[in-house]
């Protein structure tokens, strides 16, 4: 049974990556700016359309016309106080779907209360590192949350598996998906616990491996699930990370060779990227 | 007779390539936080020299002290409400060329609000796809303009052919060059229209070439008259881009090797970029 | 004795870079958007973290927080108007270091001002080309300092010598280093003068190597005098920078090397890069 489940995933992430090399779908994003054109080139190598915006009325025309939205807070201006919760409130009123990074998490006030507010917009897909799932979670005062954060600017502190039962529990509450990045990752929808593996230790050395990998999902998520969506951008980041880190020379060349093998990555092939599936607990 | 406007577009085509290697003159822009580093390596490899500004007084700066100006309203900030129109105020009064993309026409309030200010400052080159010239020259009231906007976040929905009425009348009323990026390139001084060839698909799977072509245009306005500002720019691309094109395995090497190909691109073989002549309708 | 001097350097250099490879140090960076990728990139190439803040109370985190921060004025945004005297107060008064980079000193009203109030904070390392430099000096009223800016746009138009007299001015004002960046760069703490040697004329070629530069010397301040922590981040881009230009095709290419060089380099490496030890003019 476990294996036809798998079979299953298997099959939809399929159709996912598939409908999207077919119809460009358009997925906007609020993100930081260190990463932001690694985000869009990332998103479009996948077969997707990226549009990046600051202004309050900008990103609700996006969430009510595109497919979804990436929200990441990395690197927080002024204008994104009144931004994020419009965006947010517009997305859920909207139904669409949405993914959320909550990068940094801990520092500044801003981000805090931002990220607080969120809870109530029930991100489809939440995502980040090991520590900021804690702390969101805690921020949240969901189960398995940590009270502060262990962040450390962008960098985690805490292994996966720590962050098991606040990925859960966060997932329980939005009704989505929740993914936490490591060595290996994790994905969830509250039941069923997916371990996604592959990639490069060439992902750590580069900035924004993480949120092109949120963009994508956000791309992905415009033709499927969260879950789905969740686990096919994982598999095709782990997928073209590995291609990519066994011919770089180092963090430069890996970056031009992952967007390639981004671009290059099959339907099959991203569907064949190892993962084993778990059931979370009751 | 046509043969003899070809070769005097060539040969001006030549001297404005080599002025920009010879002199290094500097373009300054405004432009969004996705492609902004795309654009100064673009515009640093032809030649030029690269200047990149947010606030009103140094825009005003820039529009005074450099040769000419590009500005592009893809990530819109609130600061963007006061710089923009006094930068084209000063752009207008000094006479310096400036080139205008008017990314996503259509979205959100402030950006329409800009571009119809625009109108009176006459932008010395509008480059942009089908669907934002379509767009603009229908905000501007001129012939040949779409009502409302097809443009799909940063997307052309429209044939380039389909906007040739309306680059020729924003020609007309700026009295500059209007450019209409697509498979051909058509680009238009209000009397002829130049069919521009070459490229890359891989120009549709990164973000930002048509930002870089934008600052690259602007870094030739220094140098020569808008029409033959934007036919240099399109020749260059084109010409980097049908070379990176054949050797690339995907939008990450393509991006590298672009660069480098527009770096080593002589001034000969970009004048000898294939493009046809053709007359504007009275 | 110099010879001994020589040797003392080389082995603080090796201390420091084999320390910031074992530690993964966080360096915090307030810059522009135009590079901000690069700096990141660059510092997680050499062994550091990256955090990147806008926000006043975020970037006080982040000083009081992380080993040192990053402070380049290219691209201000209206929000910089507090964070910068904020932060800067917040690293004098917890006596962390921080890197001054201060890219087009000359344009603007709020560049100057926050350029003038830096006086008081004491910049650990200041790091620039010869215009910059003497600019500086120049605005703080030190001797060797220029009346007015040279800078065009963030382009020296003076050589690196001309700049040295500033360059120590400055060091014996703030009691950290200064870096000129040129052809051959010169560090100084004030007393001693050193050239380093090697680089590539790509470097010019591309945006934002002297702001990657700035990063990684921040990195490096986590663990090392302001000295050290300038002439080790001088010698792993000169070595970096030379190696990848003797295999690069163009600009495009460079880049991509580059920060395949300066992940591969050694500590022994570093070191080894050649470099000249003179002493400053009493």
């Amino acid at each position: 049974m476990k294996q036809d489940r798998k079979d299953d995933i298997k099959e939809q992430m399929v159709q996912a990556v598939e409908a999207v090399k077919r119809t460009n779908p358009m997925a906007g994003s609020i993100t930081n700016t260190v990463t932001i054109n690694f985000v869009a080139n990332a998103q479009i190598a996948v077969g997707g359309s990226a549009a990046m915006v600051y202004l309050p009325d900008e990103a609700e025309f996006l969430a009510r016309a595109g497919g979804a939205i990436y929200v990441n807070v990395g690197t927080l201006l002024p204008v994104h106080e009144k931004t994020l919760p419009r965006a947010a409130k517009a997305l859920h009123e909207a139904g669409k779907p949405w993914v959320l990074d909550p990068v940094a998490i801990g520092i500044g006030s801003l981000r805090t209360e931002l990220l607080r507010q969120f809870k109530t917009y029930k991100p489809s897909v939440i995502r980040g590192n090991p520590s900021e799932v804690l702390a969101l979670a805690g921020l949240w005062g969901l189960e398995g949350g940590s009270k502060g954060s262990n962040a450390r600017g962008v960098d985690s502190t805490d292994p996966v598996m720590a962050a098991r039962d606040a990925a859960v529990a966060l997932a329980r509450w939005t009704g989505g998906a929740v993914a936490v990045s490591g060595e290996t990752d994790l994905v969830t929808d509250g039941t069923s616990v997916v371990l996604s593996h592959g990639g490069s230790h060439f992902m750590n050395r580069i900035t924004g491996s993480g949120c092109a990998l949120g963009g994508v999902i956000a791309v992905y998520a415009t033709v499927a699930s969260p879950f789905i969506a969740a686990l096919a951008g994982h598999a095709v980041f782990n997928l073209a990370g590995s291609r990519a880190g066994s011919r770089a020379e180092g963090p430069g060349s890996f970056q031009t060779l992952f967007l390639d093998e981004l671009y290059n990555a099959t339907c099959e092939d991203i569907a064949d990227n190892p993962f084993e599936l778990m059931e979370a607990e009751p």
